[in-house]
């Protein structure tokens, strides 16, 4: 048994659940049949075992160092995995085969790069900004653009970054001061400093694609005046050769973990480099003038379901730990057997320990699952008539949030308990779940805060269209329950108070959004984020539980028990959030800065 | 201002909530006059940053290491903080005068220590045990062993041990194995290894006294057959001479956080040493045979409360932390106030920083006040007549799992959320709420795990006596919440739903003792610690709003805010638990192992 994922699971989730072989049958997949799908399955688990995993501990103590030229180094075994990574295709696993990738459907690659985020979340991190960045350009880059970076990125010859944040603008892009200034034949020069940037700089690879948003020079104050430029760390000469751009190395972060991941505060034209004889990052502008967020919230989107995946991963490898743990560990002995010369039980049947995998087993498996929905969505996307996808968008555009910070809050809290389960080894380093717990730390900060995500949510997704992705996932959610309604006890019970509960947390949304002022509508946003991500997750195992049917194995009966724990146990913390959403809690709004 | 603990809220708990004067006017404590225990206060809270708080970072980069000679080297501003801390007294601050100490009060002593637990909590760590085996061997020592270890404990030439855990024995004491065989003149020699020694080897101290549960020869199995041993380090020959026991550092523990306190696993009685001329470790027995661990709960209550303390005290710390963070970095807008150009505000006017604030001051202000009570109950029974404290030796005894365990895992959110609200900044090593949370991690695991102390509330401590503890506790909540009913509407309001949940909670209480089998009464028992930890917290809550009375500064405002929001917000849960116990929910129980 490997404690990376549950290959069963996954299968489950991608065969049964949300039967990917139907996309087989759609044009833009049709080259694909269900043994590759599997044989790329069973790729991604041997390699995440045998290169990811295998270092992970080593990249987490030998962490990142700039040298006295300016250089990062980092373990090598790095190097070795994210070169196997690329050359097994695993970066371009959904690219279109115009780009150079394999063209198969999104969620499969979603599934098969989840073995590697849970085997090493920080090296697979280069892989994802690649993908992400590739994507972007995909979508918004000139000709040019696409054929000339796509290819390197898809092969592990290049790798990519997102240069947004700056010292003074971390979830306040508007005040981005980084600046772009014309420099003739579509060139821009790039002056800035830019903070918290994964993958900033390090020897992995032939060049680095920065992806920078700067304003251009008259452009208007906010979010409005940003451009995006492609930024890449070697420019080539005339005759070929390689000229050092002028972004350097200020200084790397040291994190709590994902330290794998090299974290950069970068500078960009301080004149270290004078590339073609001029200080300045030498630019290329991706998208039209003034469009630099919208570009680059394609990116970003993609990342945060990234993040999220990534969340669900750590905690879904931390659940196995604690579970492998849990059946070899003897302690104690249960409830009535007093005999102190009895053997001891392992600690798996004591019902504490229970209750804290089933958290765990409710938590990550629930969270995978709303990734991967997410991650198919994005497959009819691609492959459906567009004029037929209206809703799939929405509902993605609905989820994103959901599926960004669910994980990356209740994900940590599984490896929270993780440690739990394993007592005082849980709390040393030699044990891989005090790391797990630091790596998925940083889901709920990067790509948009926790915070962020409540606004996102509440503020913007819910009331969009006149509510329209509201009323779509409403009929998904309904959808799951009406079929329900109809089996057994336990689903007809569930489907129940799954129905009343989306009810309320609707008429919770129209309530907040009725208030008086904004700020009292969002005041209580990060309550609301975490109620609907709870209800989202109960749909998502109802949906599970109707895929399973009659069926009645153990593992089966394992899943009904981690379903029934969520509706028991997390589903009725709904009511009491909407609750409190509904009195409209002015408490923290307020709350007086000077009073504390 | 520091970051360690707010003096204000400290001289409130004590001197307006606590009315410690009022134990001036018992014989005990005569001696001493107010001006006494506030110079105390200022002298624990100036050594707590200069000596304490300017080395934790130090030592937690630089851990305990252990030499090929067998020897422990820490940083040596670990041993300057704890002579300083020695030598001001503070190590027996409420130790009786006749064994070297102030005799002030307990509850004196615990805030003034709680300075130094916020500060440094793995430096302080040293001297808590100190203290607690102090009182262990005051209480079950003979008249030389009181005299002769305890001074010395007292001003700081010995540290001290807890030594119970064991590779199979951890949870589960009844499976310790360690032996103990007379030796003659009252002598023992133990042999057997002990596990998770904090403080177990260093040279930081004359000697270590170790203090180990044991099994004597032909003992009964089970926790009947342990007996309390004391095992010096360093033994004295006839002539004076120092001569080192037969314990031996088998290796050191790499921890997530807490790491200045240095952790071990000890060999007892393996014969590196031969001390006169013989393997095994010289013990000595403290208290009778086989009532080991009735004298190690002793210590183990003390450590327990202590354990309560500095997870509120770390959480305390975490909070000023992010408190000081948000007042001072600005970034983005309040709704509203789209213009980019105008100036960014600091975080702590967003209202979903505000919250995460409130939490933070709620959850740390009521923790440390819960241990500060619990303290001051020890004071009553140390000063008042033993047959006048029996209700309060009950309370004390109920509400140790809660002040151990509530703190433990809600001030450990409040870590969290400290990180949180520095954002990136608060993942790097570099901000010191990143430290904060690894130290505060070990809490919910070491002197009990959450689970164990579920087990102890549930199981026995709500029902002893036939539920005497319990009627105590509700006596005192009915209380303040006849106190606070006729008072303000929010008083009102609060003392309303504080008894509604108090009388639910004792209702759930009956019902899962009522349950036909004890593993279904106890199946939910963490959830029983939670929910019985919030309702307590707010009982506190209401209690201190009443010491406020018709006081209405800023300072004063913020605390009614943090106490609405912890009824608003927090309290609530209690209700959504109360029915899940109620329904006796064998989720966990039932769940087969093999099912996962």
């Amino acid at each position: 048994m490997n404690l990376l994922l549950s290959r069963q699971d996954v299968d489950f989730q991608l065969f049964d659940w949300l039967s990917v072989e139907d996309l087989l049958g759609r044009d833009l997949y049709a080259e694909h049949d269900l043994p590759t799908l599997r044989s790329v399955l069973n790729l991604a688990e041997d390699m995440a075992s045998g290169l990811f995993f295998s270092h992970a501990r080593q990249a987490d103590i030998e962490e990142p160092t700039l040298s006295a030229e300016g250089k990062v180094d980092l373990p090598e075994e790095v190097r070795t995995a994210l070169k196997g990574l690329a050359n097994a295709g695993f970066i371009a696993t959904s690219m279109p085969v115009s780009a150079g990738g394999m063209q198969l459907p999104f969620v499969l690659d979603k599934a098969a790069f989840a073995w590697f985020q849970a085997a090493n979340a920080a090296t697979s991190g280069y892989a994802l900004l690649s993908m992400a960045a590739a994507n972007l350009l995909l979508e918004h880059g000139s000709e040019e653009q696409r054929a000339r970076y796509v290819p390197r990125l898809a092969d592990g010859t290049d790798f990519a970054t997102m240069c947004l944040s700056e010292p003074q603008a971390g979830s306040s892009l508007s005040d981005i001061r980084t600046t772009a200034k014309p420099a003739g034949g579509g060139q821009y020069r790039i002056f800035g400093n830019k903070m918290w940037i994964s993958g900033g700089d390090h020897e992995l690879s032939d060049s680095i694609t920065h992806l920078v948003l700067a304003r251009t020079e008259g452009a208007p104050p906010g979010v409005k005046g940003l451009s995006l430029f492609l930024v890449p760390k070697i420019l080539t000469s005339e005759d070929g050769g390689r000229i050092r751009n002028d972004v350097t190395v200020a200084g790397l972060n040291h994190k709590m973990g994902q330290r794998g991941t090299v974290n950069a505060a970068l500078n960009f034209g301080e004149g270290r480099h004078k590339p073609f004889g001029e200080a300045g990052a030498v630019g290329y502008r991706v998208g039209a003038e003034g469009a630099g967020l919208t570009c680059m919230f394609t990116m970003m989107n993609e990342a945060r379901i990234a993040v999220g995946a990534s969340a669900a991963a750590i905690g879904y490898s931390g659940y196995l730990h604690a579970l492998d743990y849990a059946r070899s560990r003897p302690q104690g002995r249960l409830p009535g057997s007093k005999d102190p010369e009895s053997p001891q039980v392992p600690i798996i049947q004591h019902t504490d320990v229970k209750q804290m995998l089933l958290y765990q087993k409710a938590v990550v498996e629930g969270a995978l699952a709303l990734n991967l929905y997410c991650a198919r969505l994005i497959d009819d996307i691609r492959s459906m008539p567009a004029e037929h996808t209206e809703d799939v968008r929405l509902l993605l555009e609905l989820l994103t949030p959901v599926a960004k910070s669910w994980p990356s809050k209740y994900c940590l809290r599984a490896n929270d308990l993780a440690i739990q389960v394993h007592g005082g080894y849980g709390y040393t380093r030699d044990y891989n779940v005090e790391r797990l717990y630091r790596d998925n730390r940083l889901n709920p900060i990067h790509e948009g805060t926790h915070g962020i995500q409540g606004l996102d949510l509440l503020g913007r997704k819910v009331v969009m269209q006149d509510g329209r992705a509201l009323n779509v996932f409403r009929e998904k959610v309904m959808q799951a329950c009406d079929q329900a309604g109809p089996g057994s006890r336990m689903l007809a019970e569930m489907s129940r108070k799954l129905a009343e509960y989306l009810d309320d947390m609707i008429e919770a949304t129209h309530v907040l959004h009725a208030a008086d002022d904004k700020a009292e509508t969002l005041a209580n946003s990060s309550i609301y984020l975490d109620a609907f991500g709870h209800l989202t997750i109960s749909w998502i195992w109802l949906s599970k539980l109707l895929a399973i049917g009659e069926r009645s194995t153990p593992y089966f009966e394992g899943k009904k028990a981690a379903a029934k724990f969520f509706f028991a146990q997390e589903l009725p913390k709904v009511g009491t959030a909407i609750q409190l959403l509904k009195s409209k809690d002015r408490t923290a709004l307020d709350m007086e800065p000077e009073y504390f």
